[in-house]
This record gives structure tokens, C-alpha cells and sequence, in this order.
């Protein structure tokens, strides 16, 4: 049976998460039906990351395997048209090797955190980024965040449901960076715990309102308890944007052909 | 009476344009209804530009006047509390000379056209640009694109119930730039005529396509007549980024201070 690599572009805000449950819309389920709707097979659409209610994605991966073999193109174009009127969209697809899992061969995730920063409210932004009205020095978060970087302990910055084995993760990028009245945090590391970009962008916050040091941060960190993090920062500021697989190439772009 | 000068941003589609109407939500409506609500006074919110509906602001200029002598801090956060639930927000606000004027004093409009290129539909983009699935030439459109800058005839880019006086306009600059399935084009003006920046980018999709070359873009300019140029691009994917006043500074930003 063809193995269908996707790549999956969602607007968060009309799902409960990524993963399938009773009587709520989730990404999953809508990806599942379109599967069906398409080529009438009953399957289970495997994601690289299951975000939360309300998270967004540009880069989520999943695949998919089904019986009938069709050009990668045409997958996508029919998934995409069975997937109306949701905000899901099919990006790319390629063949993928008969070994490959969208979660488990995974070798890192990326996500980025987007707030703006400024007392106006959001207009054309809300619902995609984190309002934050109280100036923020971006350029401390950065210096502080590089404390979290590395293998840590992350207790601190792991939802109390996290069901994760260990607490313990090596965070290879924890980036800054403001354009503007933006401010976008970029996270990267093989994997995350529950609610940990988010955890890390509410404690971020407080640095960037000069009410915690880096060294606070540390602290937060050592303290490996999660009452010593700052506060869970809202899901509609983020986004999975792309997913790493060792040695395997870059999905060949549906678009713009 | 104190004149204040605000930058305003806005979503535009639960909107029937900038332009006060009877029976329909306008943004100049709801300006003058937060204004009222704030202070009790009745006044007109005279705006740079008369969007139509649909169409976005992040840097749309308007002057009032009121009897309140508040800091124009004051007059912002009182705005935007009024203002709530609409998409409409002050980002900045500055005091004005007597002479001001927000539509009369400009001496420059720039608005951007946001277009997504690719085969799969929006998500996270939908309702904030124009969805064209057929690949385009961005390179090909920037060139192209450059036979219309300069002083010319832009009738054939003019809406058919456009009441501006001369179609004789000033194009000082249309830059087509492209990053990933991303193609902006930034348009420059002093003033434009009713949809022709919307005319203008349904033409340049048509030398993105290679359906037309630049000596087409050029023949339709010169048939003065709006059937000889393409289509009026969709509302959405249209922006109002900023206006320009000769002398008078930038204004200093509300937003993150």
C-alpha cells in the first residue's frame, strides 16, 4: 500500500486539538473524513506533534496510507477538496518509504510563538498572535531564554497532565526576535512536553516586563515545579511551523507549481 | 478645539467600506459612535482614504477635533475602549496643527496587495489575501509592473463609477516581491483613482500567468478603457499601509511604550 507523506497547513480556532475525541471537531477527525470522503478507506492519520485546542500549524506532517495509488498531486488536490469548508489545507505531498512514521521518525519540531506587542488592541491579528499590552524588551527575553537551552530538567515548564515519560528535553533553539510591534519566539528540539512552548513564552513575558531576571528564569527552571514557571501564554499565538526528519529530503512544495 | 491625528488599523470584512451609510456597518461609523461614546460629542472622522468594503487599513490616517484637551495617550485608550467589539484599532495618536487635515494635507498613499500562490486553499490566510492557485512570475509581473509607474492616463484601471475629477495619476512606484508562496505588491501614489490598485494587480496576474507580456500591460494603459485591463482583484487581499504628509513627523507611536 503507497505511504502519502503531508505536509498540513490548519487555522486552530474552530478545533478542539489535533486529536480525535467525541463530539468535538478536531484536526484529525476532519483529515480522517476527508481520507474517506476521497477514497472511501476508514483510516488513522498519524501527526508528527498533537497540538492543543486552538493552536495553529503551517508546518504539521502526518501520512497517510491507502490503497489506492495516485500521483502525490492528486492526493493532495482531492484531500484539499474534501477537505472544504474547514481551514485545513494539504501543502505538500510526497511518496514516503514504507518505514516512515510522521510521529515517529521524527528527529525535531519546530514552533514559533507570536505576540503583539503594543496597548492597541487586535484587529487583524486576533486570534493569531498573544495581545500583550505592557512594553516588553525582546532583546532580554532573548538573553534570558539562552539559559533554557540545552538538556534540562523542564518540570517547571510541563502541564500538570503531561503524560510524558521523562521530564528531562534538550532545546536546541530558543530565539527573540521583534519586527516591530511583533515579537516571535522560535522554539526548536527533537520533542516537547505538554504546554511547554507556552509555559516558556508566559515566563519569557515576565522578563521581558523586567519583573524576572535570567537568573529568575534559572531559578524557575531548578525548581523543577510548575507553580514556579509563569503563566500558560494563550494558544492562538502558536504555531507549529515544521517538522525534521534526519535524512530525509524536504517535501517537494505542492504549491506554485 | 484640540485636532488629533490617529493612525488606525483595521479588518475590513464585517465592514461595507470606510464611508458613512445608512443601514450597513462602516468603519467611519463606528469611529464617530466611539468618539461619542468617549466624549458625548457628535463630530465627521475625516479619513486619507475612503476604503472600500472589504479592503484592510494597518496605517489609515484620520483627524478629529474635540472640546477634551486630554493627552493623546488618553484619547487612544478611550477610543479603543469604545471601540470594542469592532476590528478597528488606534495605534497611534498625535496632536495636530490647526491646518491638518487628514485627506486634504496627504501627500502620499501606499497601500500593499497580498497574494497567495499556491494549489492549496487558505487557512490562516483566508480573508487576508487573494488565493491564486496557478503559479505566477513575480519577476515577470515587477517587471512588467514598471511600465506603469510614472504620470499616465489610468483610465483603463479606473472603476467605471470612479468620481475622481482627471484619471490622470502619478505612479511613483509598483514593486512585485515574492517570499515563498507570498507575492506583495506595494503600490505608491499620491492619490489613486476608485479600484485601481485592485485593477492593477488582476492585470498583473495575467503577466504572472504569461498570458500577457509587459507590451500588453503597456497596450491596455494605453487603451484608456477599464475593459481593456484585467480583473478587479478581490477586496480582501488589499491593505492601506500608511500615509504620508509632507512636513509633519511621523507619529509617534501608542504602542509599546
Amino acid at each position: 500500500m503507497p505511504k502519502y507523506r503531508l505536509t498540513i497547513e490548519y487555522d486552530g480556532r474552530p478545533f478542539a486539538g489535533w486529536q480525535r475525541q467525541e463530539n468535538t471537531l478536531t484536526v484529525q477527525q476532519v483529515l480522517e473524513s476527508a481520507v474517506a470522503g476521497f477514497c472511501g478507506e476508514s483510516i488513522t492519520v498519524h501527526a508528527a506533534g498533537r497540538t492543543d485546542a486552538g493552536v495553529h500549524a503551517r508546518g504539521q506532517v502526518c501520512h497517510i496510507e491507502i490503497e489506492n495509488r495516485l500521483s502525490p498531486r492528486k492526493v493532495a488536490d482531492a484531500l484539499n477538496a474534501h477537505l472544504r469548508p474547514h481551514p485545513v489545507a494539504i501543502t505538500a505531498c510526497t511518496l514516503a518509504d514504507d518505514g516512515f512514521h510522521a510521529r515517529f521518525s521524527a528527529t525535531g519540531r519546530a514552533y514559533r510563538y507570536r505576540i503583539v506587542n503594543r496597548r492597541a488592541p487586535l484587529t487583524l491579528d486576533k486570534g493569531l498572535a498573544w495581545w500583550v499590552p505592557s512594553g516588553l524588551d525582546s532583546d532580554a527575553m532573548h538573553a534570558a531564554a539562552q539559559v533554557l537551552v540545552g538538556q534540562h530538567d523542564f518540570s517547571s515548564f510541563r502541564a500538570t497532565i503531561c503524560q510524558a515519560r521523562t521530564p528531562v528535553k534538550t532545546l536546541d533553539r530558543l530565539k527573540v526576535k521583534r519586527t516591530g510591534d511583533v515579537i516571535e519566539i522560535f522554539a526548536e528540539a527533537r520533542s516537547f512536553l505538554h504546554h511547554q512552548v507556552r509555559i516558556l513564552t508566559g515566563s519569557l513575558r515576565l522578563v521581558g516586563e523586567g519583573k524576572w531576571t535570567a537568573d529568575d528564569l534559572r531559578d524557575a527552571l531548578d525548581a523543577r515545579d510548575r507553580t514556579a514557571a509563569g503563566e500558560t501564554a494563550p494558544p492562538n499565538g502558536l504555531y507549529l511551523t515544521a517538522v525534521r526528519y534526519g535524512d530525509v529530503a524536504t517535501a517537494v512544495p505542492v504549491s506554485a507549481e
